[in-house]
């Protein structure tokens, strides 16, 4: 019996990495994506490969507590995705790209980056005016992903209205409705992650 | 009936759309395009769709006050595109890229950009020596299109040899005789705009 | 008959403008190509044209004095072209893109670039080491272009070892003994211009 | 007969080339790439050619001493090659791209750049983690490669841990197990060159 719900979310998966590499975000091997299927199973990426030239035997299921269904290893930050489906039950996929501009800004600022007074704040779900104040966190990185995933689970749950967050010197985390939203997502906070680096650098 | 005019504008405002998103001036959904039809309607993208990979079907019609001829909902802010219409007779297309270098740009300014004693100034109508000086005003921006369409209306109605406007955090708008005419401006003027702001960054 | 030698070279002008084009360095309709004929004649660009797009209707030939030989109009700047050739008996083709980092760095610099100590000067014609010191002088632009064709061919005619030159606000020219030879002068000096830019931008 | 090593290795380089040079890193014919065989002898770029549209016959082959197999000249830099194979047995691939970042950043600091705290560095082969410190050394450039090649092997001799080095003006040499494993290393090492280029540029 073919799984077609997983073959469409795969598939939709693998074209984001390849527009989302064409751009230059997710380098070498990282950065990682899922996708939630309407029974609670999670389509992510298996861990080290290039997220730009994925195929389809490159997306493997989890559960939603992030263990393996097929005995192949997922994304060690496995965990960071779950969190998200499990905070926000209207979330249906996760991209997180290794962005420059993300990685950079997270070098400049600390807690957290502020966007505001933007109109692509516009393309955030939710969101129906440029004069808006939107807080995207800055976590320090960890290679206790447990430990990480515990830490940022605790902030989404004590705040509303949070969009995407960052990892210091490791790119931005974003969902939404569908791979097609979340990718809208990661386009408009890209851009404007880009700006606010190009700020630092000028003099006004 | 084949309306061929409409069709042949419809395809040139898709692959203008396809060029300006391969540069990155139009992330997410942002921007928006139209044409002039010879009887007046307006071909002009339907609210919402991402501006790089226009299908026919995400080109719509309106009047010269912005009413929709086919029930669907243009963009939102196709008032600034009928102002532009109506003070310009001769204008037959308005492109509205929401580039990174007009939108950092206008938070480097205050109400206009200067540009002066670029050979590329040529490129603009009427323009026959790089001794020119074109003054490009920032609007802050609006959430209320019949307010923002008004004072920028009046502005052009007050000024001549005027090319194109910014509105601040939002890209900037230009217009032409044919879509080939404004694209021409449009990729001036974003390299004129580029240089501007690396100027800010630059110690001379 | 066939005119074999013409049709090479203006497949070969086409093909460096899809390329210059791709990196951006010829927005607009600016920018312009030539290549030297066998018999002297030389292959150009017809004045406004965008160079990223040349068909083969777009290139046509002029006479050592720059005169049009088949009625249409050439560049605006043939006579910048012709300046070269009488210059350097061996040069047989010339490229002037209009790129960001040599419009830029004319901005930031007064008379000429120096470049030294770059690797990629190798690439420049007859240059062995990176111990080498390059004057690219900068001349302020000029709507005159017989007055300043003369001024540039001055300074050619008393200065050894130019590679290229730089119009102010206007791009660069530079040539080669063959269509590739001065596109691998391009590809070489672009690059040089952008870090010299950069170098502008950072605190060391 | 046959040499299938052969061909696959040098089909791996051409496709790496095109990469690298899509990317901007190989400008003009800057850069050179190798592979060692199972035999020892090593498959590398003739001299002189440009990396982005390298044909079969562009690659050649040397012994491990460096000299030609085949009567052709390969690359000038040769010496550096088999220096690093020599240095590390397992080192199956060598890439030297003339990337911009690290060419910039060679300009920039003194004696060795100081990569740290970001995650992509666990690219590198053999690290696990972001809070490590990789020292990336910056030797001055010499047109006298024995000389050249001779210093940097008395360098690599004495230090542990080397996953990369530039040369200052003249872009940096990565190795790996494979031409993708070397390749991940260029594709992380530019992402990082590139944050470091532009964190001179930015204010805190």
């Amino acid at each position: 019996m073919h799984d077609t719900e997983f073959e469409t979310r795969a598939a939709e998966l693998i074209e984001a990495g390849r527009f989302i590499d064409g751009r230059g975000w997710v380098p070498a091997t990282s950065g990682n994506f899922s996708a939630r299927l309407g029974d609670g199973r999670i389509a992510i990426t298996v861990s080290g490969r290039h997220k730009g030239r994925l195929r389809p035997e490159d997306i493997m299921l989890v559960d939603a507590a992030g263990r393996s269904l097929d005995g192949r290893k997922p994304s060690a930050e496995t965990l960071l995705h779950t969190g998200i489906y499990r905070r926000y039950p209207e979330a249906h996929a996760v991209l997180h790209p290794h962005s420059p501009a993300s990685t950079l800004l997270s070098r400049l600022v600390t807690g957290a980056v502020i966007l505001e007074d933007y109109e692509l704040l516009k393309a955030l779900a939710g969101i129906d005016t440029h004069a808006t104040r939107i807080v995207v966190p800055v976590f320090p990185n960890d290679q206790d992903i447990p430990r990480l995933a515990l830490k940022i689970e605790e902030y989404l749950v004590r705040h509303d209205r949070v969009h995407a967050y960052i990892i210091a010197g490791h790119g931005f985390y974003t969902w939404g409705k569908s791979v097609a939203d979340a990718l809208r997502h990661v386009e408009a906070l890209e851009y404007l992650f880009d700006l606010e680096t190009r700020m630092h650098g000028v003099k006004r």
